[in-house]
């Protein structure tokens, strides 16, 4: 293998797959990068794999010579992104007369100095799973950002909650679902599949790990423009994300994912507009002295006044009340929630009022966006006690 | 008490002096700030003291009741750094009906809202130390920044080295010489002190913790313009530096500071002058393979070709070579250091071009700015094994 190709290409292709790259190998050989090199089209590819999640990403570069290695990752990028800007030409001993017989060495040379690195050969480096034969969901990537930033917040980080780990994709008639819960809450986004043909009606269901789609998310804010178009294969093993240069996989968890949906009260007995932002501002406060405690806020909801009050005891500590504005329909109540998922949600919602929808002080409580993304986010109240 | 002010100001108090607040406090007083508002001046101190590093500042303010209190630092901390912008009035039971007899409620009262937080009386709060009867040193923000930026770092951080967890500070005629070194290496920074007078004649010597210099020079980077003068109080128990509203006072590390001077060589046989920068960079990119292994960088000297060649060997992973330019006097040799040693000295030194010089490849090697400040930094060599 014999290449020439640009510091800036080679250090953003290697940092975006890196991530991929287990910091725990349960074999050498995935403690590295496989680098890939087509004389024919000079393509560079890089994949990385962990067995669980892959990224394979590649650039433009002049290939001398085609070849296949697989190169150890950090110390490679650890170089790479240290070396100036300029050509790089990277090429392995079978160009040179070093063969120590320990390996491969693989010689960097920038413009100035020389980095000889020992690889592996890249035949024992596993293939990234493909999916053959399903029809792609298309997806716009400010959809797909749209729908990580809804939900991957309320994944469960607790390993044994299996499923509840990772986000649940539904493909509905032109658009795709997105839910998430931990048990506590749940956030449910549905992004309006507007590039979908005929190809889309397929009912489909998987649940992908809160991880990849964190990288995943991570990947388009980096490299997608907001209207490319992302390909999305699923089926029951895998969920593969395409676009460009670049591909993200990651197996699936197995499990029935929870009936979320009757969860969502159809009917209401009380509405609040509120300002998202000065709710959040005010409960970040309250959440200073919650913390000390149970992390129990109260919401007072005082009709005549058209206004909410939030408070928190926090005995032998403090307290504290604020009062704030609101647009309220029904009758006064006083209803508690953990501080930390009201927060949460909060955060997540993409708009500058919100509507809070509730019946009682001890049944779901339904935050949606006053007009924009279709995002529903269900926070369960916890019991008042005084 | 009672007293109105800006949120800001009380912010921007309360995190100054935070860092002098144990987070694991030996006695329950001193996980607060002393709060003491003053109504014949209109001025609010806030102290905090972990009974070696105190930290006061103070700042004007409304006061319409004097009075001293002890509130806790974390909690106040977080509640005022999350209240808007505005006034906030903070007064305590002795002016309200409140008294549950659990210590003192005291009630910050913003724009909206109110937080109550249960505070202590001051009397227990120890007192700062204060030195009296000796004529301070006057150094410039900008001489003091100076001296600990290039020799804070030298430092051990190894709690058993004791005076060498320190930065040593020795009062020369007209100048204040700062010194720090863990055993490995040494930097030294002498800062001219153009504000002296007749009353700077003092041969003075104390050790001061890195971990209070370090507070010092984070406060200085904040607060004080670069012509700001410093007042330095300095005897065998305590060091004080005070310049405006703030005080930052520390106890001093007790022992026989080492007799660096006599490991400085007065004459050498080689001299290099290099560009820092470039040295640097190149040092980073070695050091990543230096790392795998024991650290250890070759320097190649040749003063034919007026470069020299950083090298690194790191079997089984690989190998780097770099060369770069330098101006060189004296025969050509080879000379290992450690790596990280080299690097954390560079990053010190203020200027474009330094100078190297030594004699042999066992001997101390000596780094200084071509120009401006007056530093030194030693770096002893490693034996070179192959």
């Amino acid at each position: 293998m014999k290449l020439v190709c640009n510091q800036s290409d080679l250090n953003t292709n290697l940092s975006l797959t890196s991530r991929a790259v287990p910091s725990r190998p349960t074999h050498p050989v995935l403690a590295n990068v496989l680098v890939v090199a087509d004389a024919d089209t000079n393509i560079v590819t890089i994949t990385a794999f962990d067995l669980s999640l892959g990224i394979r990403t590649s650039f433009n570069a002049e290939v001398i010579q085609s070849g296949t290695i697989a190169m150890p990752a950090k110390l490679l990028n650890d170089i790479v992104s240290r070396l100036p800007e300029g050509e790089i030409t990277l090429e392995d001993e079978t160009n040179t007369e070093e063969n120590t017989g320990e390996g491969i060495l693989v010689t960097l040379t920038p413009r100035s100095g020389s980095y000889k690195v020992r690889a592996m050969g890249g035949e024992e480096f596993p293939e990234l799973p493909v999916i053959e034969d399903t029809q792609p969901i298309y997806l716009s990537a400010a959809s797909l950002i749209e729908g990580l930033r809804g939900t991957l917040f309320a994944t469960s980080a607790d390993e044994t909650k299996q499923v509840l780990t990772g986000v649940h994709l539904k493909v509905l008639p032109n658009a795709l679902e997105f839910a998430a819960t931990d048990g506590h809450r749940l956030a449910v986004v549905e992004t309006i599949n507007e590039g979908s043909d005929d190809n889309n009606d397929a009912e489909l269901e998987v649940t992908v790990p809160a991880r990849a789609l964190r990288e995943l998310e991570r990947m388009l804010a980096h490299s997608a423009q907001s209207e490319e178009t992302i390909a999305l294969h699923f089926d029951q093993g895998q969920a593969i994300f395409e676009w460009q240069n670049q591909r993200l996989t990651s197996r699936t968890l197995d499990g029935q994912y929870p009936q979320y949906r009757q969860l969502l009260p159809r009917q209401f007995q009380r509405e609040l507009t509120l300002d998202r932002k000065q709710l959040l501002s005010t409960l970040e406060r309250i959440a200073v002295l919650a913390d000390q405690k149970n992390n129990i806020v109260k919401v007072s909801i005082d009709s005549g006044a058209q206004e909410i009050t939030l408070s928190v005891e926090a005995a032998d500590i403090g307290s504290a009340v604020e009062p704030m504005p609101a647009q309220i329909s029904g009758d006064d109540i006083d209803i508690a929630f953990n501080v930390k998922y009201l927060m949460e949600g909060l955060k997540a919602l993409p708009a500058t009022e919100i509507v809070m929808q509730l019946n009682s002080n001890l049944t779901p409580v339904i935050f949606t966006p006053l007009s924009g993304v279709k995002m529903t986010y269900l926070a369960m109240p916890v019991q008042l006690r005084n």
